[in-house]
């Protein structure tokens, strides 16, 4: 662990804070070299590495639940770890903060990091403290995985299934009722605002990894992601029906509220998985679901004609009829 | 490598300035996957890591040379793997960027970049690109050592001898020439700023690693990074006339102008190595210096009472006698 600048106060916090979040690793020197060494005492394994930032403003904002930024900024990067067919290891972090940080805020913020470490099995490195105006937080995750595995975002062959976990756009939902776009009754407020300050990532990934073509996590929106898979090389074909909308997101969807299914498709923050995989696996990757109990939906497959491509109109009515999705 | 944002200018940013970067390593994907497998093809290596932040107004000016900021992101990381006795492997770099940076900018900081990995032999693995008021760059290196090695920072016994390669200070003055403190001669102000705009780390950390109790790179000040290292455990008996100090350092020390000897014992940014070894070891560790034609000297040693002490005070006229330091 660094200290930029040697004063109490920068001490206070790697002591108070974030010693706990070493876990008693050797590597980690606790916290008292600049840098760390990282065992994997296994020659069977290799290392993953992803780093992500989020901003104040841009990502999260001053007033909320510091909570919701250690889970924000966790999510975001076990989400790649995992999308990577890895399982998370370790991380550093970098932490640019604001004089309004304080002791309370500092010691939400490292519970709930302390508690997705024991959740998700992973350590604090060491990190980076420096002054900012604004709150700004970086994070290097580390994963391991087989080292004769190997997962790409953009490896697949034509009539390959194109699946997704869990439900599309409940967080984009949320982020709408907090910007006051519209106001549903007080369990969907709860519902959805949670699911836009505490989103999750999606385990099924080191599960999956061996079926997989490809696997990515959403991160930029449905349509986004899988554009980004295709690479400009191959085309989607998307079974609109197929497509999966929790029960109390229709409601949303088919209430007064002007939420399109458009604006859903092109929504990040969901973190579930885009998995790429032969026709052959099915039978696995339903297994898989549910033995883990996460939804796995097979919504479109992979044509030679490039671009993405519906099999009906994205349009709201479509959504009356298959209730069977929730 | 991760796009926050899918658009033209950052996937450009990327196949423009970035991919080159990579030196084509099959673990960074090409930089299309949103993470990296690192490969340490070898079971008796294990990886170091550590991540630092330089932020502009801060640890650079709007207006510097990208060659001098690319310098210095580099070189607080790689003197940190260093010190660790370690060798540079790979790095991530989350930028970000503000609205004045351009594609000139992006050229001569990418082709600088590229300089320093074929110098020290990395690669880039990947990182995040973002939008910022100012620029703000974080890097995050790894290095590897032999795995049986390991290399501390507060560790070693009494009567250790302390060590330290370069001459200290010349960054600082290089700095106070910046802002115009005092202005020397064109060739004294040319040498010094060029050591604050282009600090360089000191390769001799990973062959030191063998024969030192305990290792730190200078980037808090001689001083300050003694006394971390001593981690109120012992103190240290500096011999004041063995501190190297150029000959040029020494003339502006002697000159008119306002810089004292204790203002660059507490300055930053020098990124020499403080090592402190058993006296059995000096002829290795001075064979290493000759072989290497880097500079190393025996400052001081370890002792039992806690605090710094010098055996002379720390004024100017000593400098006279001992101008054979340069």
């Amino acid at each position: 662990m660094k200290l930029k600048k040697n004063n109490l106060t920068e001490k206070k916090i790697i002591n108070d804070f974030l010693k706990k979040l070493n876990f008693d690793k050797k590597g980690t020197f606790n916290f008292e070299n600049d840098a760390a060494y990282i065992n994997i005492n296994n020659n069977k394994k290799k290392l993953t590495v992803t780093t992500d930032t989020i901003s104040e403003n841009m990502d999260f904002f001053k007033n909320d639940n510091p909570k919701s930024i250690a889970q924000k900024i966790t999510t975001v990067n076990i989400s790649d770890i995992f999308a990577m067919g890895a399982k998370p290891h370790s991380y550093l972090i970098n932490l640019s903060l604001p004089s309004y940080i304080d002791k309370v805020w500092l010691n939400i913020f490292s519970n709930h990091l302390k508690k997705i470490q024991i959740k998700y099995n992973f350590y604090l490195l060491g990190g980076d403290l420096s002054k900012s105006n604004k709150l700004i937080i970086s994070s290097t995750f580390f994963g391991y995985i087989n080292k004769n595995l190997e997962v790409f975002q953009n490896k697949f062959n034509f009539n390959d299934d194109i699946w997704i976990t869990g439900n599309i756009g409940e967080s984009k939902i949320g982020l709408e009722i907090l910007r006051k776009k519209f106001l549903p009754n007080i369990n969907a407020q709860k519902y959805f605002v949670n699911k836009y300050l505490y989103p999750k990532p999606c385990i099924l990934g080191p599960k999956l990894a061996k079926y997989c073509s490809s696997m990515k996590d959403i991160s930029d929106g449905l349509l986004g992601d899988i554009k980004k898979m295709l690479d400009n090389k191959a085309g989607a074909f998307i079974n609109v029906k197929n497509i999966p909308i929790s029960l109390k997101s229709k409601k949303i969807i088919l209430s007064k509220f002007d939420v399109k299914l458009e604006n859903l498709l092109n929504a990040g923050d969901d973190y579930g998985l885009i998995i790429i995989s032969n026709p052959k696996n099915r039978k696995k990757i339903k297994n898989i679901s549910l033995k883990n109990k996460i939804k796995v939906s097979c919504i479109g497959k992979i044509i030679r004609k490039k671009g993405i491509y519906f099999d009906s109109p994205l349009n709201m009515d479509k959504f009356n009829e298959f209730d069977h999705f929730s």
